[in-house]
């Protein structure tokens, strides 16, 4: 039986709050105790990723605590009912069925009088078709002429894993030569942002994907007429460059606008939809069906292993328990995102809208206030270049950043050229090895200016290489993570209702219905 | 006389932290109150810019206080004094002299035996004619052709502001008809950022540009490296493609291999390098000379704002002492920046550099210890594309992030849309003006999960268009604050210590001369 209770609740939590912030990790992490632990604090992923927390501030005891606070809090249960079904989404009353797009780690479920893995796995075959047809040239422009560009037309989650994905894979698959189209995205309601991607697009050979669930998104519809104009003033039919990407329910579903129509449905969150039809549609256009279907092998592998109810042996349960920690009983606030990869480098404004949109709450999932922290502020950018930019205050600021460091042993194109005696991917590398143990175990120094206090905690996934299948491995890692926090913190991971009163105020100031403070800025900015 | 004390040493600062966090922002921005508000607290800016802290938890009373600590603190004094050429980074022993790239704001600095006004302005001179040059197509490639892309090689403070920069005029400038030649990036060590880069480069017209105070950066001599090798395979002279923007004392600047070398020096930071030659060659060849002009004079026109002694007329100064009410007294630690244009994508990410790097320090400016907090976590993306992200946190987490937007009555392009009785451009400003409001005042509800707490901070920047001259206010204005800032916390915001053992250690893993916990990561890394 499954029972739903607030973090400060579980006598597991009461415990872990009495320990003292006592470990130091320049002791831990030195000499061959350190390189012990490196080896003891690992746990294997899927697409031979690994998960290592050596350099976290945890030890045996605090394990043992964060296992009975895992046992305590249900996880692997909680998981198990939302993977069979149940209605996690309490606010909105729905199911949460992401991990059905890539695989089927429960019983069947029926929802709407549909098995909805087959229902997704039908999407997924039915834009496989789409986009072989479009390379083979048998679906084409008006002219006859094949299309040689996708572009994404979505906002928030219909846009930032998509575009995190596309990048990461993009330069990896001009080196396997299965880039079919280049993807572009638009997003922004500014008119400056359809303006400067239609720019760079040849209309006439473009395919533009339409991208909203309920199809209503404002922003979206704005930049879909935006290009149906320019579509328009070009000559085209626009009813010939337009794909939809909706819920069977929305207006979009039903219009003849489109030349196609995908679906999905109310039980996948945008934050969670790059594995639908969301992100499935751009990618198996830009890559390949086969491309996008090992990236959806990765995510599902993934998900075996975080349905594993033993912590030292699932990543994302680790990862989750270990922030809570860090969180709650240490007290750190914001967590960096550090992948040393540059074709990762939308994947921290990503699981930044990931995490910090499932689990910024301040009610528990029944909409009771908390008394707890939850959802800590994310931010990355690609190392190096993070090393030359704010990586200052994270080594010597007042405030401690746990850090989440993402590392490959080959780059995907393995081009690279010697220099001073090392490969560019050596040196990124050897970036990365050395930045852990600096932040762990710092550096003294006479002159305080120079002194490093270390203690700052991180934890690394080691790859092989980013390919479509670690790809999804890491991507299905943050997304389990962030559900198991949710399930530690008790709050509904899956709505997102801090979005409403904004939509609210703007739309009575475009009304000219405001006043006061409102109505003042309103005529500052000209609406 | 000028004296630099800790923080909480001055008296001014001791009242404050008496001040209790009393004030309602609900309270403060409702009805015509708040409306007044709007239009008194309201600081006039360069280029059209206005700077406005109405929905800041501050009254009278407070900025009385906090003109107090900007007396005390001898902030305008101490500017003075940097802009006449006094040694204000102690630690480096080096003049700060970047705002003289862009005008003379107080007395004439001599060192090295020369005018250092004089100095930057020639270097602009020579870049100015040079980048006519190839303009007019007298300086070419080996066959004769002009060049049509140029390629900025650089990290951190050599590729952050310019590329923010580039990005924020790139759309003006196609519309203004002054692009003269695409530019690009290359930044990272990942042997994929080249690749990438490269790839997307037509290479027979390309000029490389590496950037590089020191001429010893590993990651730019690496890419300049990776470059010349593509070039070489490529059948072309890397010497016909390549400048170099150096100090005159780097290895780089007596280099023949380079058609020409322009300089900095050590009195310029990397992070407030984008008005000297750093981001002077790529952004005059990429724009034209006289637009890189025009972006200096809004540089200039709002250094003179930032030299007022008045906090009530001098936004950078409100803004970094509102900034430290807010993280010393109230106690936040993160501040997100938000620009309300999508020109303005890589904005924030410089802006985490200039701002983190400068002054996440735990020593002041004589290297002592400190007992207070300094730089914040700062973070952003543009909006809207924000409030489908991130934003559920900042209005309903458990932790309050003061916000800091920015937003213009008119679109770059002017290119627009009517949907549903309004424009794209009219949406994105009824969406900040909104958001301004939403966060200030919040909404209660039946439903605690429907419900807005509110009384999150926000101000915001307006004007009428980002063009190059409000794009260079901007920068200024962010510069001067964080220097502002730094005054206030006495410490050295021009130097960056913390960014040494990462060097170190990654040196010592590329002579595998490691062990402990440090050899185990470099192996598990392949290193």
């Amino acid at each position: 039986m499954i029972s739903w209770n607030n973090l400060d609740t579980l006598s597991s939590y009461q415990e872990l709050l009495k320990t003292k912030d006592s470990l130091k990790l320049s002791e831990l992490m030195a000499g061959e105790n350190g390189a012990a632990r490196v080896a003891e604090y690992a746990i294997p992923m899927a697409a031979g990723l690994t998960y290592h927390y050596a350099a976290k501030k945890v030890d045996d005891a605090i394990l043992e605590k964060l296992a009975a606070l895992a046992g305590e809090a249900q996880l692997s249960g909680k998981f198990r009912e939302l993977y069979n079904g149940a209605v996690i989404n309490t606010g909105e009353k729905r199911r949460v069925l992401h991990q059905l797009t890539r695989g089927q780690l429960g019983d069947p479920v029926t929802a709407d009088g549909v098995d909805k893995r087959s229902f997704y796995k039908e999407q997924q075959d039915k834009i496989a078709v789409f986009a072989g047809k479009v390379h083979a040239g048998e679906i084409t422009n008006e002219n006859g002429e094949k299309f040689t560009t996708v572009v994404q037309i979505g906002i928030g989650g219909s846009d930032l894993g998509p575009r995190a994905i596309y990048l990461a894979l993009e330069n990896w698959a001009i080196t396997h030569d299965t880039l079919k189209m280049k993807a572009k995205f638009i997003s922004n309601v500014d008119p400056d942002d359809p303006v400067g991607v239609l720019r760079e697009v040849d209309l006439p050979h473009a395919l533009f994907i339409v991208v909203s669930k309920s199809g209503t998104t404002l922003e979206t519809l704005t930049n879909e007429m935006f290009v149906k104009d320019a579509l328009e003033k070009a000559g085209l039919d626009a009813s010939k460059h337009m794909l939809a990407v909706t819920s069977e329910t929305s207006p979009m579903a039903s219009s003849s606008g489109y030349l196609a129509a995908f679906f999905m449905d109310d039980y996948i969150g945008g934050r969670y939809s790059t594995s639908s039809a969301v992100g499935g549609a751009i990618l198996s256009l830009a890559f390949g069906p086969d491309i996008f279907a090992r990236f959806l092998n990765g995510m599902a592998e993934e998900d075996k292993t975080a349905a594993c109810p033993d912590p030292m042996k699932n990543a994302a349960m680790m990862d989750a328990l270990i922030s809570v920690y860090e969180r709650n009983v240490l007290g750190y606030g914001v967590t960096a995102l550090l992948p040393y990869s540059q074709a990762l480098s939308r994947f921290p404004a990503h699981l930044q809208q990931a995490s910090m949109e499932s689990n910024g709450k301040s009610v528990n999932r029944f909409g009771e206030p908390i008394n707890y922290k939850t959802g800590e502020v994310i931010f990355g950018e690609p190392g190096t270049n993070g090393q030359h930019s704010f990586y200052q205050l994270l080594h010597q600021g007042t405030e401690i950043i746990p850090l989440q460091f993402i590392g490959f042993r080959k780059s995907q194109n393995e081009t690279d050229v010697e220099v001073k005696g090392s490969s560019s991917q050596k040196k990124l590398c050897a970036n990365v090895a050395a930045q852990i143990v600096a932040f762990a175990c710092g550096k003294d120094d006479e002159n305080p200016a120079k002194r490093f206090a270390g203690e700052r905690p991180s934890s690394i996934i080691i790859g092989e290489q980013l390919t479509p299948e670690s790809c999804g491995a890491l991507l299905s890692h943050y997304e389990n993570k962030f559900m198991f926090q949710g399930f530690l913190w008790n709050v509904n991971s899956f709505d997102q209702e801090g979005v409403q009163l904004g939509k609210v105020l703007a739309t009575r100031v475009l009304a000219h219905n405001t006043d006061g403070a409102l109505k003042s800025f309103a005529e500052l900015l000209g609406v």
